[in-house]
């Protein structure tokens, strides 16, 4: 049994390398030969770092999983990592972060200025990727594709506005991840859907798996911001609490805690974060309060109903790459 | 004679006027009850104040021209001003800009991080009306747009570098505002003959018209910041110097002028711009080598090389307006 789906995971893994590189090498054609350079060359630097690719390969798993083939959607994979790079590149303006995949910041590598501005154009270089391969859809993919856009820019919102509110719940929190994280990954496996020109319900089936795969995703990241490799996973560990982030497991103590420790998570919102040497106090909190393990098994959740969304797949061995993907995405290190 | 052009004119003002109102309201309401408040109430700030909506009107009088209505283009015409206003929001930021339309910029009313993302957002919008208008070719039309928006981007990257080099031509300065603005009006023309189902060639005529229309109108605003009545032009006379902006009079000037005189506009890049008590002086610097007279004849040849191209169009009322347009641009004092 075990050996089955070892093999198995070695398919997917395998599938997952080869695409990998095709969409690698779209991503960094579309940027290569561009004038000027000033604009260019800042974009490039974005994307050639590379990442965990996640989106493209939504996007191709789903197409192939909706009756269409790899090749029908490699030019929206790497749209859509474009447009994620886009939104990474103004969020670390925002959130003032100096690294990223281990190495300096857009905008602090170069300047303001040039962060924005490059931004931008991997913003405009997606959508000319994706209208390549849009043929008999153009209209219905590129709304799919701006309502992602559309609900970052409104997750990215809510987020900053957490930043300064002190009554914020974990109600809120969902939607605000849904939006800013979950919509995005959505957004790949309908698009890939549709490019794939799968039915009405297999397009819902696997946007409604990539909604909560996605949920499941950002509350991983939450947990792997205190409990994760700091090598593996490119951030400061405990940097959330350092910055007074108000994630899935501080809203969960917050909303937990009682007397002396409630006071103490109130004071990361008064003080708008903690110092870098009361991260271990903090965590201890969290494993007080069972935060930690409430995260693992929201996890699980998530990832049991977006499993759950993908059954009507017709093909059982796409069932079964959806499968192993979820499972990488909620035992993953980094 | 004379009594005829005016109604003509009066005739023109009237369209202008009533679409104007059609397009404002579209612009408006494709902001109004979007959630949160934190992202749409800045994008709002931005539209609210009007300006000269010249974007859209362009896209209604092409669809016209190229013998559709205008109804076939309201929502197009809303989604390029909104595209436009994104590249104003996010330029303001770059250029450092206090105010806008005699108010604070966004970034000054609420913060950097407020303003990319409301940006953004701005162009999301865009999008998403732009594609409401799209039926028979939306690849095609979102295809034009997109190539506006890359332009504008690679435009505003030029204009950025421009600011530290020193050995800027004029020829690249045209270059730079092809892309920076010029760009983008041909897009309004042809994204407007485009919905209205014009022929190749009268697409390719109004794109024309709009592509040197463009030219002119940003030599136009050149020579305004200097010539302009402030109260009427919105922004401070002499601004471009200030600054030590390489535009269209300061080149020019800079390749005419010897001795002293050159020694005095090396100066200005040398300093990164002048004070404004020396204004007065450049100003009269610029009247001695000719170069306001130079800038008068360029926006001429270039409105005449604009009105050219649209010779073609089969409407003769279609025509006038362009020529009243075109005029409209040259003469205008803001």
């Amino acid at each position: 049994m075990k050996e089955k789906a070892e093999t198995k995971l070695t398919g997917y893994l395998k599938i997952v390398e080869k695409e990998k590189k095709v969409v690698e090498d779209r991503i960094k054609k579309s940027l290569v030969g561009r004038k000027p350079e000033s604009l260019y060359s800042p974009g490039y630097y974005v994307v050639e770092t590379g990442g965990k690719r996640l989106r493209p390969m939504l996007i191709l798993l789903s197409a192939k999983a909706a009756g269409g083939s790899f090749k029908d959607a490699y030019n929206a994979a790497a749209a859509v990592e474009l447009m994620h790079n886009f939104t990474l590149v103004h969020d670390d303006i925002m959130d003032n972060a100096g690294k990223r995949r281990n190495r300096p910041t857009l905008h602090v590598k170069y300047d303001l200025s040039t962060a924005i501005l490059a931004g931008d154009s991997l913003l405009s270089i997606a959508y000319e990727l994706l209208i390549k391969d849009c043929n008999h859809n153009a209209a219905e993919i590129l709304n799919a594709f701006n309502s992602g856009l559309i609900e970052v820019c409104e997750g990215q919102s809510l987020d900053k506005e957490f930043e300064t509110r002190k009554d914020v719940t974990v109600k809120e929190y969902y939607v605000m991840i849904q939006k800013k994280t979950a919509a995005l990954i959505e957004t790949c496996c309908r698009i890939g859907g549709l490019l794939g020109r799968g039915s009405k319900e297999v397009v819902k089936a696997l946007a409604d798996f990539g909604k909560y795969a996605g949920l499941a995703f950002q509350i991983q990241d939450d947990l792997l911001d205190i409990t994760g490799d700091e090598k593996e996973f490119g951030k400061i560990c405990g940097g959330d609490l350092v910055e007074g982030k108000k994630t899935y497991l501080f809203l969960a103590a917050l909303s937990k805690a009682k007397g002396n420790d409630k006071k103490k998570l109130l004071d990361v919102i008064k003080n708008k974060g903690i110092e870098r040497k009361d991260i271990q106090t903090y965590k201890e909190l969290y494993e007080k309060l069972g935060v930690l393990k409430d995260a693992k098994k929201e996890i699980l959740r998530l990832s049991n109903v977006a499993l759950k969304k993908i059954e009507l797949l017709p093909n059982q061995e796409d069932r079964e790459i959806f499968y192993e993907l979820a499972s990488s995405l909620i035992n993953r290190n980094k």
